[in-house]
């Protein structure tokens, strides 16, 4: 979960009464959508932690709804009832201020409350909401800002229960499937890369209009661009083949020092979720186990991993800078790019002046640590705890998955990882230097 | 889960229907009693796994299940039909000569097949149960022999089913309870003990009669035991706190070095689900957390607690060989001392010719290495895999508690454990020489 | 150890004597002052490994010694006799490419080859290399390339033998002093901070000069600065015994998540090397363990105590090419700079118009993660690897420490160290925008 | 080190002048021969700790000595002056009564004080006890009793030294030598194992004579003998080549649980130090690395390994009880027996009456765990600290190794490791039923 310092703050237009029924409207709209992820799921499913990184279904849904309640209701709401005291306790995620909490790799332990105990929590909650939102209060630019922080991390966790899911079924020799593929899996080969050339400069970086943006975002700042050239699509498996084939994983010289210790002691042959079969490569995914599809864009690879493929091509990875200069210009509809289905998809055919793949089908490893923009600033209290306290040791992502919920993806978006991680649907594009 | 060499074998008195009637009654009644303590629990309860040491219930439901399927069915039941292949992947424990297994640290990781599926084939295969009894090879003294271990080894699972969703439940910061306590808690002082002096001599010890047994309570053999004193019941809850009070678990000259080094690693203060309140001392149990009862015997201590308990009183544990020969002369009757609660109950005041406590309130810490007996061979396959291969590194505990199931106690019975678990019902009875 | 691509590469005048003799002179000054810092060991201390991290001084001296015998001898003298061929294996440090070699944190099991042995194979390797440059071979441009690598790569060992000294004194219930102190300890408080503005604009940052450096200091590039603010000395530990008394290592919103965990797992309250005394906070130091100085640097901080100190004090760290802006337009004397003790030294008082205390006293944490410049190649082979290779994760130090010998020190100079780290001698200095 | 329970205490002949010579005589006897054993060795090869098991040299040297100043010229030298304040945090090795002391794991880091100074620490102590022994108060029985116990702890120490040693040039990649062998290997085939009849019955255990002894070897008490077979002589390293041969390595049915998960996770192929080269199977000893020698007992298994050689051959290994009652009937001059090189030997030919090697080639591993003998107790106070605290998990050997100093073996001596340990030199012996 991540923070924000929202350009809108104290400037809501209350006399804006459109604005608000969409703000309305969106909030109950996410609230509905978790519920809609976990229909596919037992209780059973909903309870089980995969591992120390993912957390329950269960607890997502709880801890999002934690998050309205603690954060707006429990502020803002007049005579709101906490609806159980010890739902605190249980569901803060890493809120120090907040007191103590269950630790974070025992999240799987919490059989109750139940399933339908949490589901009675959310409905509880939605129903303060729509109750606040009829108050005076409920329409000041203050609970407008929270609201929209809670439905974009609503919308992380939304990620994070598909990623957390599959990280349990492929854990399970029974290898369920989440959704059934809904068509025939097409075994082509992928289209041929192009590279676009970037001429470089002083660019804008950083979120700066007035939609919503986490607080990393900012603050906008101009940075100085090379001359560079991005690939037009994403690395596929078929691409991914030939690395393996050529021993990728076995050559020393390709690979970070700490990537290559990793790849020896975790004994990484490929990709996390791919196996070998005697039928060859399979891959699970939230369709169940099915085969390496050749043109889909490589996912649940590691930045050590993306780092190495990389070197292998002669190529390396975009900055977080270029990655983003190229999506400003690229004139990308976001909105119509998701998938259809929760696994990444091959790029199109056709015209190729600029790159495929922004966004929708696996977040892309850059070249640069996740660290603060110039001037950067954390909000002040709890709520502004944290995007900043991660900013060590880790990588920026940027784009935006098949398993991101729809409106939530920008070209300033940042999003961050260990470069050991793999459990998310993250892959790569390639860039390189003007000759 | 631990095997056999029933003296019964081969010697099955095929003409003796009553005795096949009450073996079938046990059969199912065991089955049964298996349903009945899951009932309180939901499909949530029944999937998770508290620690490494414990399973889920559900992996207990199946796993006994897939007992009967793999060494009954399979064997002796024509076109007995497997109820799902990828289940002997899945409910095998340790078999190794059963093939690959899943890993037992990933057990709660199931949660597919769901529980529904898990009583289904649990159906299934008493159903094919009733089958094969109904056949001439279900009467054979093979048959009657497997069955009488499946029941066993049911009844096993059973008491660690109960453990197991113990360790859960105290793992719950909702502390929830397994079943409420049945009546008001006897917060009253214990009987004060009273030392029963033991002559010894040459002892046959192990198991002798027809009855079922363990591979590991044979051969019966002669012991020489030297005189000894016994207390006449358990330790209490009561002398533990004085332990405490005594700074036992601060004063390194009480323990041995192994437990010395495990109190201050693991931040031992107390016995397994004490904690202190500022109510004073409370106890997580399967009626969840309640005030600590004086009287009650002390239970969820490790080997090294019970061990330095007894040098604190300077009194020694027992051996187990002293141990069954004092249960062999008490004349207890096993089958009436049964807790009505999931709790060991203090002892009940009265004559003191005979120990107390010896059966149903907590199993007891002996001070012997859980060793084979003299001659002992494990039986041959993979039926007998086991009780063998763990004697190394664990104590032998005797007796039997609370949560272990009614016809499932005797005087020869060998339990074992690492000197470092103490989430069994286990608890300790002191000794000392004759002065 | 790190890799160079030199500028002067394959520029070398041959016909210019005294760059030659100055490069032959340095060689040798070099190897000497090698021994000269071992001169107050005796072989016991010089086999001890005392941690990890650390490596003996015995494999400090040998392994130097074998870069020039592997690098340059085995290459470019004909004849020359390999002085032990076990010794491969033995001192390698990390090249993926030279073969197996002994395992890192097994270093200090090396009690033989003896320190005498080292000393000989030492001699043996002077020996051949003065041979060699009195060759028509060894007068290339490529050996004097060669040599200057194997020159700066023994300098870097002459620091890391002294960090890892004093680790293992550190270590010593004794507190041995490797060398007295020379006079007496200035307690006296240290000067007032003053802040120096910088405009920012288009900056190139980088190695550009003929002069030697390391390849990770290039390609030369422009970048674009921010105007900023940056103290004119480092934090001294008058400083940070106001945060230790101000609970900074207590507050968890001061710290970045991975320090905070860090600092609770392994419980730091203070530098390492502090220690409270009933006489006040003591330091272990090369001169033993003497009473914390308020008026010199802070040092031995990891990147995590840094960065939370800076934002206890409202400020930030500087990025490396801040700093490295502020180097340039020093006008500092480096080679005037280093200290007589090997501890860092308090500011002198006097104008303000340029940072003091910029080379030798302590490595500066930056606030820039470790990554290679637009268009950085590591060269190729052996030689080349690395600098490369450590490029994640890590943060980069600037300046020069008391244990930084002489001439290896300038403004482009980029260390790197893991956030954890700090065994080395790491401090800071703070920055801030411009209001 | 271990403690004792003299029967001589306090009944020491102070009127007898030639037992009070001879314990002088012995006592400065046994503190030249660690001397003696430290002779080959330099001051690097005595400062390092091979592992966290082992500690080394120079600490061995000091930890005895200290032990004498602590326990004996302390309490009974009056105006004795304490070496160095120092030693005490140093050098105490566990005695929790005693205050605090440095970490076990942390002993190899004692560069200082030097191995001079131990020297002379030693010297020290050894001029103090002959200015004792002149007194009248070193006349005493308590005194005689003391130094009775120091000279065994100081044995105790000379066997852990070479063991110890041999741990660390083993993991040198130069595999050098404590001392040449002395002679030619003898590469010929082993005796055949003749097995000799015990009829069992009542036997009396454990020390009862006047002679020195630890605690742990009483109370001499009677136990009940079952009749067994016993082979008369060790297993030997051709019998364990036909074990790896047959891939008992491989075989999980051989093997205690414990025991198979210790050699998947450490991956052991055979005993420790042997490793397999295009010439064959080799195995670093005392004498450096030399063929493995077919006659010779097999040295450096664990208990997991003795065990499941035993299952592999169809026997088992004897109790600790059936080994003393052979060894108590077989006449052996112990003394006589102790090997000539730090190796074990091939058994004798010749008469098979009785157990050969009992003595001076390796401990054998028994199948009894390390428990109390009836009526144990240990002694009072520090001194009295332990042997008992370490009666858990551990596994008795008994007879002694070509390691152990002259005088230092007996039938009733109890040794004892943990199952998974094997740098001490144990091998095994063979027993089984009575058919």
């Amino acid at each position: 979960m991540r923070q924000t310092s929202s350009s809108a703050e104290n400037r809501r237009p209350t006399d804006n009464q459109q604005t608000f029924d969409r703000l309305s409207d969106r909030l109950f709209a996410t609230r509905q959508h978790s519920l809609a992820l976990a229909a596919p799921l037992t209780p059973e499913d909903m309870v089980v932690q995969a591992m120390e990184d993912a957390s329950p279904t269960k607890w997502h849904l709880a801890h999002v709804t934690w998050f309205f309640e603690n954060f707006v209701l429990k502020r803002h709401l007049d005579g709101y009832r906490i609806f159980d005291d010890a739902f605190n306790y249980c569901f803060n995620s890493y809120y120090e201020t907040l007191g103590p909490r269950h630790p974070r790799p025992k999240r799987g332990l919490l059989t109750q409350p139940s399933a339908d105990r949490v589901l009675a929590y959310r409905a509880h909650v939605d129903e303060a909401l729509h109750a606040l939102l009829s108050t005076d209060a409920g329409q000041s630019s203050e609970v407008a800002r929270l609201l929209e922080i809670g439905i974009n991390h609503e919308q992380q966790h939304q990620e994070l229960l598909l990623t957390d899911i599959l990280a349990l079924f492929a854990a399970n020799p029974l290898k369920p499937a989440y959704q059934p593929y809904p068509s025939k899996l097409d075994l082509s080969a992928p289209q041929p890369v192009r590279w676009l050339d970037y001429a470089g400069g002083i660019q804008r970086i950083g979120h700066t209009s007035d939609g919503y943006h986490w607080d990393n975002e900012g603050p906008s700042h101009e940075t100085l661009i090379h001359p560079f050239k991005l690939a037009d699509r994403l690395v596929t498996n078929a691409e991914w083949l030939e690395f393996i084939e050529d021993k990728g994983y076995g050559t020393a010289s390709l690979w970070l020092a700490d990537g290559w210790s990793t790849v020896n002691r975790e004994e990484w042959q490929a990709p996390l979720y791919w196996q070998k079969t005697e039928a060859g490569w399979f891959q699970m995914s939230l369709h169940g186990l099915l085969p390496v599809v050749p043109a889909e864009p490589v996912a649940h690879v590691s930045y050590y991993e993306a780092d190495a493929f990389a070197r292998w091509a002669g190529k390396r990875l975009p900055t977080e800078f270029e990655w983003e200069t190229a999506a400003l210009t690229s004139g990308v509809d976001r909105e119509s790019v998701h998938a259809t289905t929760l696994r990444p998809q091959p790029a199109a055919p056709g015209k190729a002046d600029s790159p495929k793949q922004l966004f929708g089908d696996v977040w892309q490893w850059s070249a640069s640590a996740y660290l603060p923009y110039p001037g950067y600033k954390p909000p002040a209290g709890a709520i502004g705890e944290y995007n900043g306290k991660f900013m060590v040791s880790q990588q920026v992502l940027r784009g935006a998955s098949c398993a991101t919920p729809q409106g939530h993806s920008r070209p300033t978006y940042r999003n961050f990882f260990y470069p050991h991680q793999r459990w998310q649907f993250a892959g790569l594009r390639l860039a390189s230097e003007i000759d």
